[in-house]
């Protein structure tokens, strides 16, 4: 998506630098990717071996100064959420950011992970519903492809912040699929104001230099 | 899905009795899921302890005489992969059908799956592309909204074959929310075509009573 593919990480004297995505250097990335050899290469490791590379991305990487760090991880209550929890508490996170489509069956598996934020003490952000109806570009006309709703339901269910929903948008698609500046080249897209009102609610909970 | 949640697992001498999800007992199931107290509590378990489980799910569970077992797992070539794989591989099991979505992004997370497959010697009886193109229910027209054909480029790059396409479907999702059932409640879905034709391919190669 930030057609970083096939880019190195070298080593300096603190550590690991990370892959800058932009000529400015805004912002940095570190992932598996790009210590493997292939890219379509499986990272078959069991629990510890995860564990220990999760640790060495929060302490071996030469971060520098950052405003805000993201830990992007897959569905799930498993190791690597533990060990991202673990790395990341010496650093008192902001908190989870909750992501669920809106039928029942991921609202389910999303509740599950509330209550793992909960049993190891990591405050939820909010929860924020992705795929949230889908505008027709050839008639205008809104379908709910998988519902509506669940994501709100689930935020006042679990008493944590609803902090809004994602329509489907094959725009935001296009724009990843061609490696193109999603904010520049589709300001009209129905998926932008939302993404953008989403962004301003945790900016404004942790404003940059505050933390 | 399946309209089985609280349903109880219970013990009889050869070992645990799978939850029946229909009247004919046509289907049974078994989950983690069933064994929780609180549905919605977080199933935050280590690897060996997932494998052990997972284990215990094929070889403790009396499962009688069936057709077919279908392991659904999560993505990822990690802990739950290599115990599934491990585990069935006495019954020397028909293989792996690998489910994408269209997008460059998922395709290339699904390269890994095959490349796992490959490492560890587990068939593929193919890919299939789900969320594939959406037809407006107000104008008919189809919008690609995850891009499209991904799913057969990845099969043909990887010389596996290639099952077939399920679009979008509301009315599918509608059927789940609603616990009502597809093949009878929406015999002109788009998605029903597709996924019968799947699930035909998948049959010839396997004819119940022959493996």
């Amino acid at each position: 998506m930030l057609r970083v593919q096939g880019k190195a990480v070298h080593q300096c004297d603190s550590g690991w630098v990370p892959v800058f995505v932009d000529q400015e250097q805004s912002i940095s990335l570190m992932s598996v990717g790009f210590l493997l050899e292939k890219p379509d290469e499986a990272v078959v490791w069991r629990g510890p071996k995860k564990n220990a590379l999760i640790k060495q991305f929060v302490s071996d990487v030469a971060w520098g100064q950052l405003d805000y760090l993201v830990v992007d991880t897959p569905p799930g209550t498993s190791d690597e959420h533990m060990a991202v929890v673990d790395a990341m508490r010496p650093y008192s996170p902001l908190g989870a950011l909750v992501v669920t489509t809106p039928q029942a069956v991921s609202v389910g598996d999303v509740r599950r992970e509330l209550t793992f934020c909960k049993k190891v003490g990591l405050r939820v952000i909010g929860v924020v519903e992705n795929m949230s109806g889908f505008v027709c570009p050839h008639c205008a006309e809104c379908t709910n492809v998988f519902s509506r709703g669940g994501g709100e339901e689930l935020a006042r269910h679990a008493g944590v912040p609803f902090l809004g929903s994602v329509p489907l948008d094959p725009t935001l698609t296009r724009s990843l699929e061609e490696g193109r500046d999603f904010i520049r080249g589709f300001p009209k897209s129905p998926a932008f104001p939302a993404l953008s009102c989403i962004a301003q609610k945790i900016l404004n909970e942790a404003p940059v230099g505050l933390s």
